[in-house]
C-alpha cells in the first residue's frame, strides 16, 4: 500500500506493506486523515519517530471483529497495554508501555491502512461526516480539559491561539457555557469564533493583566507565550497548557508560587463527548479546514500545512 | 524601639520609631521571631523591600482592640484591603491591595513592637509555648496543601526539601495520612523525621523515575531541583512548588503535558489547623530549632541562618 513515511530525514509517499489484523486489532480502510502540528513537530524530530506517521483519521474497518467489520470509525490514538496498573485504573492514556499512533513505535494514518486496536476504535454516527469526523481526535483533546477542569456556566475563559486546537478549545469552553475571551494574531480565524457568539481580541491589544480570568488556555504552540499566559491567569486561577513545544521554556515561577496557580498539563481526550458535539452540531468544524489533498500528494500538502495562517488540512487517502 | 531594617544593601539594627494602633490594628510586644528563607531572599533584593524585616513571630498585644489586649497570639502576614472582590470571596490572602509584613509594605517583626490589623491575630493556646506557635506562620504553609490537594490516606507523596519548611511540609502530609518519602541532603535532618516515623531517603539515592508518586511536593528553594521533582511526578499526579525562587527556572513542559501533571503553586495558609496541630502535639518543632539569639545580636544569627544546614534561628525580641 502507499503510505507517507518518516525516516529520520523527511516524509516521502513509499510503498508499504499492508497492516495485518493481529490478535485485538482491527485493520481501517483510512477514508480522511488530518494534518496535526505533532506531525509537524515530529518532522523536526519530535520523539524520534519512524514510519507511518499521522493519527487523526476516520475509515471503515476492513479486518478484526466481527462487530466492527464494514463499520464506519473513527480510533483513540494510544494502544495501551490494558494490564499495568495505570489501565486497570483506567488511565491506558497514560499507560507506560503505550505505542501512540503515527508518533511513538506504531505506524499511522497517513496510509491506505492502519491497524489499530479494536477496542480504541469508535463507530460514527451517520448524521457525522467524513470531513468532520476527522476532527474527533483533537476535539476529543479539547473537551480533555472539561475533565481536568470545572467549568461552571458564566464563568471567564481566555484562550492563547487561534490555531486548529485554539479554534476547537474556544468553541468547547463556550460549548460548555464558559464566557469564552478568544486571543489570536488572524483575524480571519478570530472571525470564525465570533460568528459562534464568542468574544475575540487581536493578541497585539490584549493586555493579560487587564484580563486576569479563573481559566486561561495556552494552545498557541509557541513557549515564548507562556509568560503571557500566566500573567493573565487570575491569583488561584487555573492555566491548561495544551501546546507540546519541543524547545523547553524559560518561566518565571515565583509569580505561579505567589498567586497560587495551577498548571494543568493536558494532552488527549474522550472521544465520546466530542462526537456527540458533532452529531449535535455543536461545534463548527466545516470552517477550519484549510485543504483537502489526495495521500498522493501529501508531501505538497504538509508543506503549505506549515505556513503560517494555515488551518486544517485533509488526506484523502481512499 | 529597637528594630532590624533592610534599607536596600544591608540589613542593620537601628533606632524605629514605635508603631502606632491605628484603626483596625494592633500593636503586638513580640516575644520571640524566626527567620526564614524570604527574608534571607529580601536581604538579596527579592520584592524590592525596604524596612522592618520578619513575618513569623508571637508576642502579646499590647494596644488595639479591648478583646484582645494582653492575649499572647499570632498573625497572619497578609494585610488584605477587606474591600476588594477577592476579599470578599476569602481570597484577602490574594488581595491586590494587600501589603504583607516584612514582605511588601509594611514593617516586620524583627523588633520589639510590630502592628498587624487585629483581624490577622490569632490567640495562642496555653499548651503551645512561645518557641512552639513562632511556628505556626511557616507550618499554616505547609497546611495549605491539604487546601489544595487531595491526600487520601495510604497515597504516596514525595517530599523533596529537608529544610525548614520541607521537614514541616513532610509531617503535615505524614499526619494527613499520606504514606510520605522525604528526600534530602542532610542526614541529620533526615533523622528528625525517622523518628517520627516517616521514610527518608538520600537526594544522592534517589532515582525519581523509580519512586513515581501521585503528590510530589517541591521544597528545596532551588530551581535546580524541579526537573526532578517533575520526574518524581506520576502521570495526572500533582506537583506542588512551595519555593519562591528568585531566579527564574529552564524547564522543559512538555512531559508535563504529556503526563498531564498539575503543577501547583502554594504560599500562605490558614492557620487554625496549623495552632490546633502543635496544640496536640502532631507535629514535632523543637527539634527544627538550631539557635536562639537576642535581637541586640540578630545581624549575627541572620548570617548563620545563611549557613548550609542552617535550620530555624529563632529571634527573642521582648
Amino acid at each position: 500500500m502507499r503510505a507517507l513515511v518518516y525516516d529520520g530525514s523527511s516524509a516521502s509517499l513509499r510503498e508499504r506493506a499492508e497492516p495485518a489484523a493481529g490478535p485485538g486489532m482491527a485493520v481501517v480502510r483510512v477514508h480522511t486523515a488530518g494534518v496535526c502540528n505533532t506531525d509537524l513537530e515530529i518532522l523536526k524530530g519530535y520523539m524520534g519517530f519512524r514510519g507511518v506517521i499521522g493519527h487523526e483519521f476516520v475509515g471503515h474497518v476492513e479486518a478484526g471483529p466481527e462487530s466492527l467489520r464494514g463499520r464506519r470509525v473513527v480510533g483513540e490514538i494510544n494502544f495501551a497495554c490494558g494490564r499495568c496498573q495505570r489501565c486497570r485504573r483506567g488511565l491506558g492514556r497514560h499507560c507506560p508501555n503505550r505505542r501512540v499512533m503515527g508518533i511513538h513505535d506504531a505506524d499511522g494514518a497517513f496510509a491506505e491502512r492502519v491497524a489499530v486496536p479494536a477496542a480504541n476504535l469508535h463507530a460514527v454516527p451517520d448524521a457525522v461526516p467524513d470531513e468532520a469526523a476527522v476532527f474527533v481526535e483533537p476535539l476529543a483533546a479539547a473537551f480533555e480539559i472539561l475533565e481536568q477542569v470545572p467549568v461552571e456556566p458564566g464563568r471567564r475563559a481566555v484562550v492563547l491561539g487561534d490555531g486548529k486546537l485554539g479554534l476547537l478549545v474556544a468553541q468547547v469552553l463556550h460549548d460548555a457555557g464558559a464566557r469564552v475571551l478568544a486571543v489570536g494574531r488572524h483575524a480571519e480565524k478570530l472571525a470564525l469564533l465570533e460568528k459562534r457568539g464568542i468574544e475575540t481580541r487581536s493578541a497585539d491589544g490584549f493586555a493579560p493583566e487587564a484580563e486576569r480570568a479563573e481559566l486561561v488556555v495556552e494552545a498557541t504552540g509557541r513557549a515564548a507565550a507562556l509568560p503571557i499566559a500566566l500573567a493573565a491567569t487570575q491569583p488561584r486561577g487555573t492555566l491548561v497548557l495544551k501546546s507540546t513545544v519541543a524547545e523547553p521554556a524559560r518561566l518565571d515561577l515565583a509569580p505561579l508560587v505567589i498567586d497560587e496557580i495551577q498548571l494543568v498539563g493536558s494532552r488527549c481526550g474522550p472521544f465520546e463527548p466530542a462526537l456527540r458535539a458533532l452529531a449535535e452540531g455543536r461545534i463548527a468544524v466545516a470552517p477550519l479546514v484549510s485543504e483537502r489533498s489526495p495521500l498522493a500528494r501529501a508531501e505538497a500538502a504538509l508543506e503549505r500545512a506549515r505556513e503560517p495562517g494555515a488551518l486544517k488540512v485533509l488526506l484523502d487517502c481512499a
